[in-house]
Protein backbone atom coordinates (compact mmCIF):
# COMPACT_ATOMS: atom_id res chain seq x y z
CA UNK A 1 0.00 0.00 0.00
CA UNK A 2 1.06 3.17 -1.01
CA UNK A 3 -0.13 6.54 0.37
CA UNK A 4 1.09 10.45 0.38
CA UNK A 5 5.09 9.02 -0.54
CA UNK A 6 4.68 6.42 2.39
CA UNK A 7 5.09 2.60 1.68
CA UNK A 8 3.42 0.54 4.18
CA UNK A 9 4.56 -3.39 2.93
CA UNK A 10 2.28 -6.36 3.26
CA UNK A 11 4.29 -9.04 5.02
CA UNK A 12 4.97 -11.66 2.46
CA UNK A 13 7.91 -13.81 1.45
CA UNK A 14 9.59 -11.65 0.07
CA UNK A 15 10.15 -9.85 3.19
CA UNK A 16 13.54 -9.45 4.02
CA UNK A 17 16.06 -6.99 5.48
CA UNK A 18 14.00 -6.58 8.09
CA UNK A 19 13.40 -10.15 10.19
CA UNK A 20 17.09 -10.73 11.25
CA UNK A 21 16.42 -8.25 14.07
CA UNK A 22 16.91 -10.25 17.06
CA UNK A 23 14.92 -8.93 19.72
CA UNK A 24 10.90 -9.11 18.94
CA UNK A 25 8.54 -7.09 21.16
CA UNK A 26 4.67 -7.96 21.16
CA UNK A 27 2.30 -5.31 21.94
CA UNK A 28 -0.60 -7.87 21.44
CA UNK A 29 -1.50 -10.79 22.02
CA UNK A 30 -5.10 -11.77 23.62
CA UNK A 31 -7.89 -9.87 23.05
CA UNK A 32 -10.21 -9.43 26.45
CA UNK A 33 -10.12 -13.08 27.26
CA UNK A 34 -9.22 -14.77 23.89
CA UNK A 35 -5.71 -15.18 22.72
CA UNK A 36 -5.69 -13.80 19.56
CA UNK A 37 -4.54 -16.37 16.66
CA UNK A 38 -1.15 -17.35 15.82
CA UNK A 39 0.23 -15.42 19.09
CA UNK A 40 1.51 -18.74 20.90
CA UNK A 41 2.77 -20.15 17.88
CA UNK A 42 4.65 -17.20 16.63
CA UNK A 43 6.09 -16.63 20.68
CA UNK A 44 7.20 -20.06 20.31
CA UNK A 45 8.76 -19.92 16.71
CA UNK A 46 10.35 -16.61 17.48
CA UNK A 47 11.87 -17.83 20.42
CA UNK A 48 12.76 -21.65 20.69
CA UNK A 49 13.00 -21.89 16.78
CA UNK A 50 15.28 -19.09 16.09
CA UNK A 51 16.58 -18.24 19.55
CA UNK A 52 15.11 -14.67 19.37
CA UNK A 53 14.68 -12.66 22.88
CA UNK A 54 11.40 -12.19 22.53
CA UNK A 55 8.95 -9.76 25.13
CA UNK A 56 5.39 -8.56 25.48
CA UNK A 57 4.95 -4.93 26.45
CA UNK A 58 1.40 -3.84 27.87
CA UNK A 59 0.32 -0.61 28.59
CA UNK A 60 -2.35 -1.40 30.70
CA UNK A 61 -1.64 -1.45 34.53
CA UNK A 62 -4.13 -3.10 36.35
CA UNK A 63 -2.55 -6.68 36.58
CA UNK A 64 1.21 -7.52 37.45
CA UNK A 65 3.46 -9.31 35.13
CA UNK A 66 2.59 -12.61 37.30
CA UNK A 67 -1.08 -11.70 36.86
CA UNK A 68 -0.11 -11.70 32.99
CA UNK A 69 2.08 -14.89 33.10
CA UNK A 70 -1.44 -16.98 35.02
CA UNK A 71 -3.35 -15.70 31.95
CA UNK A 72 -0.80 -16.83 29.69
CA UNK A 73 -0.84 -20.34 31.00
CA UNK A 74 -4.74 -19.89 31.16
CA UNK A 75 -4.55 -19.38 27.72
CA UNK A 76 -2.08 -22.03 26.78
CA UNK A 77 1.00 -20.14 26.49
CA UNK A 78 3.62 -21.72 27.94
CA UNK A 79 6.69 -19.64 26.19
CA UNK A 80 7.36 -16.79 28.73
CA UNK A 81 8.38 -16.31 31.84
CA UNK A 82 7.60 -13.66 33.85
CA UNK A 83 10.45 -11.46 33.46
CA UNK A 84 9.44 -11.36 29.71
CA UNK A 85 6.01 -9.68 30.12
CA UNK A 86 6.44 -5.78 30.56
CA UNK A 87 3.95 -3.83 32.30
CA UNK A 88 3.33 -0.05 32.62
CA UNK A 89 3.11 -0.71 36.51
CA UNK A 90 6.20 -2.39 36.42
CA UNK A 91 7.88 0.18 34.54
CA UNK A 92 6.03 3.16 36.34
CA UNK A 93 8.20 1.53 40.19
CA UNK A 94 11.21 1.22 37.91
CA UNK A 95 11.31 4.63 37.04
CA UNK A 96 9.58 6.25 40.76
CA UNK A 97 12.60 4.20 42.19
CA UNK A 98 16.05 4.10 40.28
CA UNK A 99 15.00 7.80 37.98
CA UNK A 100 13.12 9.63 39.99
CA UNK A 101 14.53 8.55 43.25
CA UNK A 102 11.35 9.00 45.02
CA UNK A 103 12.20 7.63 49.12
CA UNK A 104 8.84 9.33 50.65
CA UNK A 105 5.06 7.81 49.99
CA UNK A 106 3.16 8.02 46.61
CA UNK A 107 -0.27 8.44 46.44
CA UNK A 108 -1.48 6.34 43.99
CA UNK A 109 -4.82 6.49 41.65
CA UNK A 110 -5.01 3.16 40.11
CA UNK A 111 -5.63 -0.89 40.95
CA UNK A 112 -3.93 -3.59 43.18
CA UNK A 113 -1.55 -4.39 40.39
CA UNK A 114 0.01 -1.39 39.98
CA UNK A 115 0.42 -1.82 44.20
CA UNK A 116 2.38 -5.13 44.13
CA UNK A 117 5.04 -3.66 41.65
CA UNK A 118 5.33 -1.05 44.16
CA UNK A 119 5.06 -3.10 47.21
CA UNK A 120 7.81 -5.40 44.98
CA UNK A 121 9.98 -2.20 44.72
CA UNK A 122 10.28 -0.91 48.13
CA UNK A 123 7.51 2.18 47.53
CA UNK A 124 5.76 3.02 50.17
CA UNK A 125 1.91 4.11 48.78
CA UNK A 126 -1.28 4.53 49.50
CA UNK A 127 -4.66 5.52 48.16
CA UNK A 128 -5.19 1.72 46.33
CA UNK A 129 -9.07 0.87 46.75
CA UNK A 130 -12.60 3.13 47.18
CA UNK A 131 -12.67 6.55 48.34
CA UNK A 132 -15.84 8.47 48.17
CA UNK A 133 -15.37 10.54 51.62
CA UNK A 134 -18.71 13.61 51.19
CA UNK A 135 -16.81 16.16 53.45
CA UNK A 136 -14.03 17.42 51.37
CA UNK A 137 -14.33 20.35 52.54
CA UNK A 138 -12.72 19.83 55.54
CA UNK A 139 -10.33 17.15 54.20
CA UNK A 140 -6.55 17.95 55.42
CA UNK A 141 -3.41 17.12 53.78
CA UNK A 142 -2.67 13.81 55.37
CA UNK A 143 0.64 13.37 55.00
CA UNK A 144 3.42 14.67 52.49
CA UNK A 145 3.66 12.35 49.61
CA UNK A 146 6.45 13.09 47.29
CA UNK A 147 4.57 11.86 43.95
CA UNK A 148 1.40 10.96 42.16
CA UNK A 149 0.66 8.12 39.92
CA UNK A 150 -2.28 7.96 38.58
CA UNK A 151 -2.88 4.48 36.33
CA UNK A 152 -6.63 2.99 35.31
CA UNK A 153 -8.79 2.91 38.40
CA UNK A 154 -12.26 1.93 38.61
CA UNK A 155 -12.88 3.91 42.15
CA UNK A 156 -11.91 6.94 40.27
CA UNK A 157 -13.98 9.32 42.25
CA UNK A 158 -14.19 13.46 43.75
CA UNK A 159 -12.17 12.49 46.54
CA UNK A 160 -9.00 10.74 44.60
CA UNK A 161 -9.24 13.68 42.00
CA UNK A 162 -9.27 16.18 45.05
CA UNK A 163 -6.44 14.57 46.77
CA UNK A 164 -4.09 14.08 43.75
CA UNK A 165 -4.09 17.60 42.49
CA UNK A 166 -3.94 18.59 46.14
CA UNK A 167 -0.98 16.91 46.23
CA UNK A 168 0.35 18.42 42.72
CA UNK A 169 -0.17 22.17 44.65
CA UNK A 170 3.62 21.52 45.61
CA UNK A 171 5.66 21.58 42.48
CA UNK A 172 7.96 19.33 44.16
CA UNK A 173 5.35 16.46 44.53
CA UNK A 174 6.01 14.71 40.79
CA UNK A 175 3.33 13.26 38.71
CA UNK A 176 3.09 10.28 36.92
CA UNK A 177 1.27 8.64 34.85
CA UNK A 178 1.46 5.18 33.66
CA UNK A 179 -0.58 5.65 30.51
CA UNK A 180 -2.79 7.62 28.11
CA UNK A 181 -4.94 5.06 26.51
CA UNK A 182 -8.56 6.84 26.39
CA UNK A 183 -10.51 3.26 26.37
CA UNK A 184 -9.69 -0.69 26.63
CA UNK A 185 -10.83 -2.92 23.74
CA UNK A 186 -14.53 -3.44 24.52
CA UNK A 187 -16.27 -6.53 22.78
CA UNK A 188 -19.51 -5.07 23.62
CA UNK A 189 -20.07 -2.94 20.73
CA UNK A 190 -22.43 -0.75 22.82
CA UNK A 191 -19.85 -0.05 25.50
CA UNK A 192 -16.87 2.30 25.95
CA UNK A 193 -14.49 1.02 28.99
CA UNK A 194 -13.10 4.36 29.60
CA UNK A 195 -9.24 3.82 30.14
CA UNK A 196 -6.15 5.67 32.25
CA UNK A 197 -6.24 8.38 29.80
CA UNK A 198 -9.85 9.26 30.40
CA UNK A 199 -8.98 9.22 34.63
CA UNK A 200 -5.90 11.02 34.04
CA UNK A 201 -7.57 14.00 32.24
CA UNK A 202 -9.66 14.85 35.15
CA UNK A 203 -6.54 15.28 37.35
CA UNK A 204 -4.28 17.31 34.71
CA UNK A 205 -7.26 19.51 34.17
CA UNK A 206 -7.77 19.83 38.12
CA UNK A 207 -4.35 20.47 38.63
CA UNK A 208 -3.27 22.19 35.62
CA UNK A 209 0.15 20.19 35.32
CA UNK A 210 1.30 17.61 32.84
CA UNK A 211 2.39 13.94 33.84
CA UNK A 212 5.66 12.02 32.90
CA UNK A 213 3.72 9.19 31.32
CA UNK A 214 5.60 6.13 31.65
CA UNK A 215 3.90 3.57 28.90
CA UNK A 216 4.16 3.16 24.96
CA UNK A 217 4.67 5.04 23.05
CA UNK A 218 7.10 6.92 25.71
CA UNK A 219 10.40 6.84 26.38
CA UNK A 220 10.59 4.96 30.01
CA UNK A 221 9.48 2.05 28.49
CA UNK A 222 12.20 1.86 26.12
CA UNK A 223 14.99 2.82 28.83
CA UNK A 224 13.37 -0.04 30.97
CA UNK A 225 13.91 -2.86 28.02
CA UNK A 226 17.16 -1.08 27.45
CA UNK A 227 18.73 -1.83 31.12
CA UNK A 228 16.58 -4.85 32.10
CA UNK A 229 16.91 -6.81 28.70
CA UNK A 230 19.74 -5.98 26.90
CA UNK A 231 17.58 -4.46 23.93
CA UNK A 232 18.80 -2.52 21.27
CA UNK A 233 16.32 -0.61 19.01
CA UNK A 234 18.58 -0.81 15.67
CA UNK A 235 17.86 -5.07 16.22
CA UNK A 236 14.14 -4.32 17.45
CA UNK A 237 11.15 -5.17 15.98
CA UNK A 238 8.10 -3.91 17.47
CA UNK A 239 4.46 -5.75 16.56
CA UNK A 240 1.51 -4.17 17.94
CA UNK A 241 -2.12 -3.63 16.76
CA UNK A 242 -2.56 -0.26 17.55
CA UNK A 243 -0.87 3.33 15.77
CA UNK A 244 -0.85 5.29 18.54
CA UNK A 245 1.15 3.22 20.72
CA UNK A 246 2.88 0.18 19.70
CA UNK A 247 4.19 1.63 16.03
CA UNK A 248 4.25 5.43 17.40
CA UNK A 249 6.64 4.14 19.96
CA UNK A 250 8.91 1.98 17.60
CA UNK A 251 8.73 4.89 15.13
CA UNK A 252 9.88 7.56 17.92
CA UNK A 253 12.67 5.09 19.17
CA UNK A 254 14.08 3.59 15.79
CA UNK A 255 12.63 0.19 16.53
CA UNK A 256 11.39 -1.43 13.28
CA UNK A 257 7.67 -1.90 13.50
CA UNK A 258 4.90 -4.14 11.99
CA UNK A 259 0.96 -3.56 12.12
CA UNK A 260 -1.19 -6.80 12.48
CA UNK A 261 -4.45 -6.08 11.55
CA UNK A 262 -6.43 -8.39 13.93
CA UNK A 263 -7.72 -5.27 16.34
CA UNK A 264 -9.68 -2.15 15.83
CA UNK A 265 -6.91 -0.87 13.35
CA UNK A 266 -7.55 -1.17 9.50
CA UNK A 267 -5.60 0.04 6.50
CA UNK A 268 -7.88 2.76 6.01
CA UNK A 269 -6.27 3.99 9.27
CA UNK A 270 -3.09 3.83 8.52
CA UNK A 271 -3.70 6.09 5.49
CA UNK A 272 -5.46 8.32 7.56
CA UNK A 273 -3.03 8.62 9.97
CA UNK A 274 0.35 10.84 10.13
CA UNK A 275 3.33 9.91 9.03
CA UNK A 276 4.52 9.30 12.13
CA UNK A 277 2.69 6.56 12.78
CA UNK A 278 2.97 5.10 9.27
CA UNK A 279 4.34 1.14 10.26
CA UNK A 280 7.22 -0.68 8.24
CA UNK A 281 5.34 -3.63 7.88
CA UNK A 282 1.69 -5.13 8.01
CA UNK A 283 -0.07 -8.11 8.74
CA UNK A 284 -3.52 -10.06 8.70
CA UNK A 285 -2.42 -11.43 11.99
CA UNK A 286 0.50 -13.06 14.29
CA UNK A 287 -0.24 -16.24 11.84
CA UNK A 288 1.83 -14.70 8.81
CA UNK A 289 5.05 -14.11 10.75
CA UNK A 290 4.60 -18.15 11.05
CA UNK A 291 4.10 -18.71 7.69
CA UNK A 292 7.23 -17.13 6.73
CA UNK A 293 9.49 -19.55 9.12
CA UNK A 294 12.60 -19.44 6.80
CA UNK A 295 12.27 -15.38 6.62
CA UNK A 296 13.00 -14.26 10.22
CA UNK B 1 -0.96 49.78 32.96
CA UNK B 2 0.58 49.60 29.61
CA UNK B 3 1.60 46.32 28.36
CA UNK B 4 2.32 45.23 24.54
CA UNK B 5 0.14 48.10 23.37
CA UNK B 6 -2.43 47.32 25.56
CA UNK B 7 -4.38 49.59 27.95
CA UNK B 8 -6.13 48.23 30.82
CA UNK B 9 -7.44 51.85 32.93
CA UNK B 10 -7.91 51.76 36.52
CA UNK B 11 -11.57 52.71 37.44
CA UNK B 12 -11.36 56.77 39.29
CA UNK B 13 -13.17 59.52 39.03
CA UNK B 14 -12.30 60.12 34.91
CA UNK B 15 -13.17 57.30 33.62
CA UNK B 16 -16.24 57.68 31.53
CA UNK B 17 -17.69 56.90 28.30
CA UNK B 18 -18.29 53.01 29.49
CA UNK B 19 -20.30 53.74 32.94
CA UNK B 20 -23.51 54.88 30.81
CA UNK B 21 -24.21 51.37 30.08
CA UNK B 22 -27.62 50.33 30.90
CA UNK B 23 -27.24 46.94 31.71
CA UNK B 24 -24.64 45.62 34.63
CA UNK B 25 -23.83 42.07 34.96
CA UNK B 26 -22.11 40.85 37.74
CA UNK B 27 -19.93 37.44 37.66
CA UNK B 28 -19.27 37.47 40.97
CA UNK B 29 -20.56 38.63 44.68
CA UNK B 30 -19.54 36.15 46.85
CA UNK B 31 -16.52 34.12 47.58
CA UNK B 32 -17.54 30.82 49.11
CA UNK B 33 -19.52 31.44 51.78
CA UNK B 34 -18.90 35.56 52.30
CA UNK B 35 -19.94 38.47 50.37
CA UNK B 36 -17.16 39.82 48.55
CA UNK B 37 -16.89 43.91 49.47
CA UNK B 38 -19.21 46.41 48.32
CA UNK B 39 -21.01 43.37 46.20
CA UNK B 40 -24.84 44.74 47.81
CA UNK B 41 -23.69 48.54 48.08
CA UNK B 42 -23.25 48.37 44.40
CA UNK B 43 -25.68 46.44 43.34
CA UNK B 44 -28.22 49.09 44.84
CA UNK B 45 -26.76 51.88 43.61
CA UNK B 46 -26.50 50.36 40.13
CA UNK B 47 -30.39 48.87 40.35
CA UNK B 48 -32.32 51.34 42.64
CA UNK B 49 -30.08 54.58 42.36
CA UNK B 50 -29.55 54.57 38.53
CA UNK B 51 -32.32 52.02 37.10
CA UNK B 52 -29.45 50.21 35.62
CA UNK B 53 -30.44 46.59 34.75
CA UNK B 54 -28.32 44.35 36.44
CA UNK B 55 -28.18 40.50 36.79
CA UNK B 56 -25.71 37.97 38.62
CA UNK B 57 -24.48 35.21 36.04
CA UNK B 58 -22.45 32.31 37.54
CA UNK B 59 -21.06 29.53 35.64
CA UNK B 60 -21.81 27.03 38.79
CA UNK B 61 -24.24 24.74 37.95
CA UNK B 62 -24.76 23.03 41.39
CA UNK B 63 -27.62 25.57 42.38
CA UNK B 64 -30.56 26.78 41.03
CA UNK B 65 -31.38 30.59 40.95
CA UNK B 66 -33.57 30.24 43.37
CA UNK B 67 -30.90 28.05 45.64
CA UNK B 68 -28.77 31.48 44.59
CA UNK B 69 -31.27 34.06 45.83
CA UNK B 70 -31.79 32.26 49.44
CA UNK B 71 -27.92 32.51 49.38
CA UNK B 72 -28.56 36.19 48.96
CA UNK B 73 -30.71 36.34 51.82
CA UNK B 74 -28.36 34.75 54.29
CA UNK B 75 -25.75 37.09 52.96
CA UNK B 76 -27.66 39.99 53.38
CA UNK B 77 -28.48 40.85 49.55
CA UNK B 78 -32.17 41.47 49.00
CA UNK B 79 -31.84 43.43 45.68
CA UNK B 80 -32.18 40.73 43.16
CA UNK B 81 -34.99 38.58 41.93
CA UNK B 82 -34.89 35.32 40.71
CA UNK B 83 -34.92 36.08 36.78
CA UNK B 84 -32.10 38.01 37.16
CA UNK B 85 -29.95 35.17 38.40
CA UNK B 86 -29.00 33.47 35.83
CA UNK B 87 -26.50 30.16 36.20
CA UNK B 88 -25.00 27.76 33.77
CA UNK B 89 -27.62 25.17 35.09
CA UNK B 90 -30.37 27.14 34.33
CA UNK B 91 -28.81 28.16 30.54
CA UNK B 92 -28.41 24.55 29.74
CA UNK B 93 -31.98 23.90 30.65
CA UNK B 94 -33.01 26.65 28.17
CA UNK B 95 -30.30 25.13 25.60
CA UNK B 96 -31.54 21.83 25.31
CA UNK B 97 -35.07 22.53 25.11
CA UNK B 98 -35.39 25.39 22.36
CA UNK B 99 -32.15 25.45 20.65
CA UNK B 100 -31.39 21.83 20.70
CA UNK B 101 -35.20 20.89 20.90
CA UNK B 102 -34.50 17.57 23.22
CA UNK B 103 -37.41 15.46 23.65
CA UNK B 104 -36.41 12.28 24.86
CA UNK B 105 -34.14 11.63 28.20
CA UNK B 106 -30.66 13.21 29.40
CA UNK B 107 -27.92 11.45 30.87
CA UNK B 108 -27.02 13.89 33.70
CA UNK B 109 -23.46 13.60 34.89
CA UNK B 110 -23.89 16.80 37.73
CA UNK B 111 -26.11 17.42 40.92
CA UNK B 112 -29.58 18.45 41.97
CA UNK B 113 -29.59 22.25 41.37
CA UNK B 114 -29.18 21.31 37.47
CA UNK B 115 -31.84 18.51 37.98
CA UNK B 116 -34.03 20.92 39.56
CA UNK B 117 -33.74 23.09 36.03
CA UNK B 118 -34.17 20.27 33.68
CA UNK B 119 -37.61 19.37 36.13
CA UNK B 120 -38.72 23.09 35.86
CA UNK B 121 -38.13 23.30 31.96
CA UNK B 122 -39.81 19.57 31.35
CA UNK B 123 -36.74 17.82 30.32
CA UNK B 124 -36.90 13.83 31.47
CA UNK B 125 -33.62 12.76 32.99
CA UNK B 126 -31.55 10.49 34.94
CA UNK B 127 -28.17 10.22 36.67
CA UNK B 128 -28.38 12.67 39.09
CA UNK B 129 -26.52 10.99 42.84
CA UNK B 130 -24.41 8.17 43.34
CA UNK B 131 -23.34 5.14 41.10
CA UNK B 132 -20.58 3.17 41.67
CA UNK B 133 -21.96 -0.32 39.86
CA UNK B 134 -18.71 -2.48 39.84
CA UNK B 135 -19.89 -5.51 37.23
CA UNK B 136 -20.13 -2.39 33.97
CA UNK B 137 -19.01 -5.26 31.74
CA UNK B 138 -22.28 -6.81 31.76
CA UNK B 139 -23.66 -3.68 31.61
CA UNK B 140 -26.51 -3.02 29.33
CA UNK B 141 -27.53 0.47 27.26
CA UNK B 142 -30.66 0.77 30.01
CA UNK B 143 -32.40 3.25 27.43
CA UNK B 144 -32.08 5.48 24.56
CA UNK B 145 -31.07 8.95 25.53
CA UNK B 146 -30.79 11.88 23.48
CA UNK B 147 -28.45 14.21 24.88
CA UNK B 148 -25.38 14.25 27.84
CA UNK B 149 -24.80 16.71 29.56
CA UNK B 150 -21.99 16.90 32.14
CA UNK B 151 -21.79 19.56 34.88
CA UNK B 152 -19.52 19.34 38.15
CA UNK B 153 -20.92 16.20 40.31
CA UNK B 154 -19.00 15.07 43.60
CA UNK B 155 -20.48 11.66 43.08
CA UNK B 156 -18.42 11.18 39.69
CA UNK B 157 -17.55 7.43 38.91
CA UNK B 158 -16.12 5.33 36.71
CA UNK B 159 -20.01 4.31 35.85
CA UNK B 160 -20.75 7.60 35.16
CA UNK B 161 -17.95 8.06 32.79
CA UNK B 162 -18.17 4.77 31.14
CA UNK B 163 -22.55 5.69 31.05
CA UNK B 164 -21.72 8.72 29.27
CA UNK B 165 -18.83 8.22 26.98
CA UNK B 166 -21.27 4.78 25.84
CA UNK B 167 -23.97 7.14 24.96
CA UNK B 168 -21.66 9.72 22.77
CA UNK B 169 -21.04 6.64 20.90
CA UNK B 170 -23.87 7.53 19.24
CA UNK B 171 -23.09 10.47 17.42
CA UNK B 172 -26.99 11.48 17.03
CA UNK B 173 -26.68 11.77 20.92
CA UNK B 174 -25.61 15.49 21.79
CA UNK B 175 -23.08 16.52 24.19
CA UNK B 176 -23.67 19.27 26.10
CA UNK B 177 -21.59 20.89 29.23
CA UNK B 178 -22.01 23.27 31.48
CA UNK B 179 -18.96 24.96 32.14
CA UNK B 180 -14.94 24.41 32.00
CA UNK B 181 -14.19 25.71 35.17
CA UNK B 182 -11.27 23.51 36.25
CA UNK B 183 -11.49 24.33 40.02
CA UNK B 184 -13.70 26.34 42.47
CA UNK B 185 -11.79 29.18 44.62
CA UNK B 186 -10.63 27.39 47.26
CA UNK B 187 -10.75 29.00 50.92
CA UNK B 188 -8.38 26.70 52.46
CA UNK B 189 -4.77 26.80 50.38
CA UNK B 190 -4.01 22.97 50.59
CA UNK B 191 -6.78 22.28 48.75
CA UNK B 192 -7.85 22.35 44.98
CA UNK B 193 -10.99 21.55 44.13
CA UNK B 194 -11.67 20.31 41.31
CA UNK B 195 -14.30 21.70 39.13
CA UNK B 196 -16.64 20.60 36.14
CA UNK B 197 -14.25 21.26 33.97
CA UNK B 198 -11.98 18.14 35.39
CA UNK B 199 -14.86 16.31 35.22
CA UNK B 200 -15.84 17.02 32.06
CA UNK B 201 -12.19 16.30 30.99
CA UNK B 202 -12.47 12.32 31.74
CA UNK B 203 -15.85 12.28 29.28
CA UNK B 204 -14.21 13.91 26.46
CA UNK B 205 -11.13 11.90 26.37
CA UNK B 206 -13.17 8.15 26.84
CA UNK B 207 -15.68 9.47 23.92
CA UNK B 208 -13.43 11.47 21.87
CA UNK B 209 -16.37 14.35 21.24
CA UNK B 210 -16.25 17.62 22.46
CA UNK B 211 -19.02 18.99 23.64
CA UNK B 212 -21.16 22.44 23.33
CA UNK B 213 -19.95 24.93 26.75
CA UNK B 214 -22.65 26.70 28.31
CA UNK B 215 -20.67 28.99 30.51
CA UNK B 216 -19.01 31.64 30.39
CA UNK B 217 -16.96 32.71 27.92
CA UNK B 218 -19.00 31.16 25.52
CA UNK B 219 -21.97 32.17 23.54
CA UNK B 220 -24.99 30.44 25.05
CA UNK B 221 -25.15 32.30 27.82
CA UNK B 222 -25.41 35.62 26.01
CA UNK B 223 -28.09 34.01 23.72
CA UNK B 224 -29.84 33.53 27.29
CA UNK B 225 -29.78 36.95 28.53
CA UNK B 226 -30.56 38.69 24.75
CA UNK B 227 -33.63 36.69 24.75
CA UNK B 228 -35.23 36.08 28.13
CA UNK B 229 -33.47 39.70 29.23
CA UNK B 230 -33.19 41.92 26.51
CA UNK B 231 -30.15 42.63 26.79
CA UNK B 232 -27.68 44.60 23.97
CA UNK B 233 -24.09 43.78 24.11
CA UNK B 234 -22.74 47.27 23.03
CA UNK B 235 -25.07 48.95 26.09
CA UNK B 236 -24.05 46.19 28.93
CA UNK B 237 -20.66 46.36 31.07
CA UNK B 238 -19.35 42.97 32.66
CA UNK B 239 -17.70 42.89 35.70
CA UNK B 240 -16.29 39.44 37.30
CA UNK B 241 -12.71 38.63 38.75
CA UNK B 242 -11.72 35.59 36.28
CA UNK B 243 -10.24 36.33 33.41
CA UNK B 244 -10.67 33.07 31.30
CA UNK B 245 -14.70 33.59 31.85
CA UNK B 246 -15.74 37.00 32.76
CA UNK B 247 -13.53 38.85 30.82
CA UNK B 248 -13.08 36.23 28.02
CA UNK B 249 -17.01 36.37 27.84
CA UNK B 250 -17.14 39.99 27.77
CA UNK B 251 -14.27 40.68 24.87
CA UNK B 252 -15.61 37.60 22.95
CA UNK B 253 -19.39 39.04 22.39
CA UNK B 254 -18.71 43.03 22.27
CA UNK B 255 -19.69 43.75 26.24
CA UNK B 256 -17.41 46.19 27.75
CA UNK B 257 -15.36 44.76 30.44
CA UNK B 258 -13.78 45.28 33.99
CA UNK B 259 -11.94 43.53 36.51
CA UNK B 260 -12.27 43.26 40.08
CA UNK B 261 -9.11 42.29 42.02
CA UNK B 262 -11.03 40.88 44.87
CA UNK B 263 -10.12 37.39 43.62
CA UNK B 264 -7.12 35.41 42.64
CA UNK B 265 -6.88 37.50 39.33
CA UNK B 266 -3.67 39.70 39.79
CA UNK B 267 -2.60 42.87 37.50
CA UNK B 268 1.04 40.65 36.75
CA UNK B 269 -1.85 37.98 35.36
CA UNK B 270 -3.25 40.60 32.76
CA UNK B 271 0.48 41.55 32.19
CA UNK B 272 0.85 37.41 30.99
CA UNK B 273 -2.64 36.97 29.72
CA UNK B 274 -3.34 37.02 25.73
CA UNK B 275 -4.82 40.79 24.34
CA UNK B 276 -8.39 38.50 24.35
CA UNK B 277 -7.96 38.63 27.82
CA UNK B 278 -7.21 42.21 28.44
CA UNK B 279 -10.33 44.14 30.47
CA UNK B 280 -10.92 47.94 29.44
CA UNK B 281 -10.97 48.41 32.85
CA UNK B 282 -9.61 47.35 36.42
CA UNK B 283 -10.82 47.84 40.20
CA UNK B 284 -9.56 46.71 43.43
CA UNK B 285 -13.21 45.78 44.54
CA UNK B 286 -16.75 46.42 44.15
CA UNK B 287 -16.86 49.04 46.54
CA UNK B 288 -15.10 51.37 43.95
CA UNK B 289 -17.91 51.57 41.83
CA UNK B 290 -20.09 52.73 44.70
CA UNK B 291 -17.12 55.50 45.11
CA UNK B 292 -17.83 57.01 41.70
CA UNK B 293 -21.50 57.31 42.15
CA UNK B 294 -21.74 60.26 39.84
CA UNK B 295 -20.37 58.68 36.98
CA UNK B 296 -22.03 56.11 36.30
Amino acid sequence: MSCDGRVVKALDSKSNGIFPRSFHILGVIWNGESIIEGAAEALSLLKHRHGKKVCLVTNNSTKSPLDYLNKCEKLGIHILNEEEIVSSSTVAAYYLKHKLHVRNKVYVIGGPGLGKELDKIGIQHVGIGADHFEDYHSEERIFDVSAVIVGFDPHISYAKILKASSYLKNKDCLFVATNEDSCFPSTNPLLILPGAGSVLASVKVASGREPIVIGKPHRPILTYLKEKLGLDPSKTLMTGDTLATDIAFAKRHGLASMLVLSGNTTLEDVKNARTELSPDYYANSLKTLCELEGEI
